[in-house]
């Protein structure tokens, strides 16, 4: 079942190494088919030289296993969370990219400090709480998804205009309408969160860019006034 | 028509993911044919992996596309505006390159910190000002362009000895006497703001290159006492 | 005699420059047969272009060569103190890997600041003193591993959960339960230590990760009720 | 004449290309015949992509060239300089490779920070002080050779011990016994600087490594008491 997306969804997901987001199995992709109800995720702790489109696993959002050999990833609960609440979302990533995850460990937003980055962000990318040591024992992998929520939310972040968070202390999660928006929104963040630090290196007392020039460079690509592209 | 012109183009803008300066569509080049006015620049966000030589679109200087099936980059107004101003340029490049990138979010021009950087610009790279939102909301690329002209005009720099500029909170512009030229600047442009970020690492208390050295290793390679190569 | 540990060993020690571990012959790894008591190690200053498994040198643990027609690796002896010791310890790499070199000769642990690390490592990677004139003019390798084993026994830090250490103003060691697993963990090391340098450049006041999400994460992967993975 | 030093002067000049130490021609390296007084030298400006051995210059020690079909590097008159006065020396290479240019720009020395540094170089790298105006204008490049000897003299290091210099604002020059080493001591410094950057940021009160390590290291792989290696 779902043949089409499984190929997507393993071609997303081998597009993580190809572009250096990734060593060894750090990274998962999964896509979702809103029809059925159920998405498709790498399995858990297996090597990208060795996945095969077949690899992948079939979910739906009870959390139930619909088909596959492997475990799915372990991170499967937080795609989960995030798919049941946000409807327009149609692909998810999680990698350790080592820019990203600087700013995760660092406990910060990554600021918008150019165009680069509203270009497809439209504000900075938060970075979300730590989890308490209940909801880490409870579930941990469900309560991060509702944590990434609760920060979207408390904020008054639309998750469509910022399709990227940071998990504190470990790393990011960004999304898209399938799974290779997903995947060119991480590699996108992971370079945006590079030349955050950089502008921070060579200005310390940097400030973010004003809003007139952020506004006009996200709508430049995004909504129904967009000009970019053909 | 311009289909030599065309050709050098294409094989510019193929130049620049091979040379590791822009990840997705993250950039255009344009060059011109003074004779008949019309410049031949990247269609806008079409992907490297599918761009050929008759994908280039020709414009002219009043800013109507003259020929080809795509849209021109949108940042073509602003490449029409330099190459109006300044008559000694035949190629200009645009990129999202991250370490001059990071500059421009930084908002300062890099100082002429060695002969790496003195052996293409006889100066700084400036760092021209936001624009107004007035400037925005009218012409947005028509007025980076004028905002580029008037840096160098207000601090009476040469565009040919100085080819290269930063818009803040945004990226380099560059330029050359043919597309080639353009690209082989915006390389060098990476590598210098790389290691003028470094030097400053390294020694927060430095200061630019002394004035003779400077103008040795410009001198060197430029103008009629030139020196370098065959 | 020992063919399969000999092509182990061989593999472990062809994947640190394809990993970009090492530069010229600076890294070294070795494997263990604890039936026979004799590891396998990588001849000294051989180049991997021309490495081939029969190059391996055959060691007992009284530093005897007991096969080979190459002299084994210089650091032979701080690989020889570590398996005498530490019994569950199958490989160990030796590499001058630049991120985790900058840590050693800045003479810091390397902090526990993440997701990444907790999955390999249970605490930060500590930094061991230098050695002593004496030492070092004694038997500056065998002390080299004497003070690794000094720094984790008074530090209370066990070896198995946390497979990696830094020797000061030197570079890291690391190791596994095999010589595959332990260049696993010397790609992870570098990883690591160079998010946690820009976490640092980010943040200066960063503090180490909560335990809990520490352990969370180390216990994911490790130990009886891990479940990561197939 | 001299066929087989072209070629190994030629093979030298690729390697450097090879190691990412040059960006466009911005390198050179020669190696000297002793016997007949001439040195082999990269031409001026020509592309590492049309480069043949047939195109290195022979140079004699009065300057003079002997064959060739291009003029040499505009840097012949550097290594002229200390081929007259360091006769151990057989080859010498000359880049812009960014780390050690950063250093050099920051005009300060490389400190010994750990073992990479030493197993090849008895001390810190030294950055030579600015040429004058008048030392520039009289012959620049001959001077460059001359403040690199005076430096060494004035600070009394042995050139063979320390086969690497920074000249300030510019960048390093590198040697060895032929060219191949001068280009294997070129890439080792490139390491050598970007590890002592990243050094002083994890820990900006760093100091040198002891003494003590620095000697065991560099006598571990030099001189007669030298056990590294076959």
């Amino acid at each position: 079942m779902l043949e089409q997306l499984k190929k997507e969804v393993y071609e997303a997901n081998m597009e993580l190494p190809r572009r250096g987001l990734v060593t060894y199995t750090w990274g998962n992709v999964s896509g979702i088919d809103r029809e059925s109800g159920c998405f498709v995720i790498k399995p858990s702790g297996v090597d990208y030289d060795e996945l095969t489109p077949d690899d992948m696993v079939v979910m739906d959002l009870e959390g139930n296993k619909v088909e596959g050999r492997y475990k799915p990833s372990s991170d499967t609960e937080t795609h989960l969370e995030l798919y049941k609440r946000y409807h327009e979302i149609g692909g998810i990533v999680h990698t350790h990219s080592p820019e990203a995850v600087a700013w995760a460990q660092a406990g910060r937003d990554i600021p918008l400090y150019g165009t680069t980055h509203a270009d497809y962000f439209l504000g900075p990318i938060p970075c979300a709480r730590n989890l308490t040591t209940e909801e880490i024992n409870e579930a941990y992998e469900m309560n991060t998804g509702l944590v990434i929520i609760e920060t979207f939310t408390k904020r008054k972040i639309n998750p469509v205009y910022t399709p990227a968070v940071l998990c504190k202390n470990h790393g990011p999660f960004t999304w898209g309408k399938d799974a290779a928006e997903a995947v060119h929104n991480a590699v996108v963040l992971e370079e945006v969160a590079k030349m955050a630090r950089n502008t921070e290196l060579i200005n310390p007392d940097v400030k973010p860019a004003p809003d007139n020039i952020k506004d006009k460079h996200f709508y430049r690509k995004h909504g129904e006034n967009a000009y970019y592209g053909q």
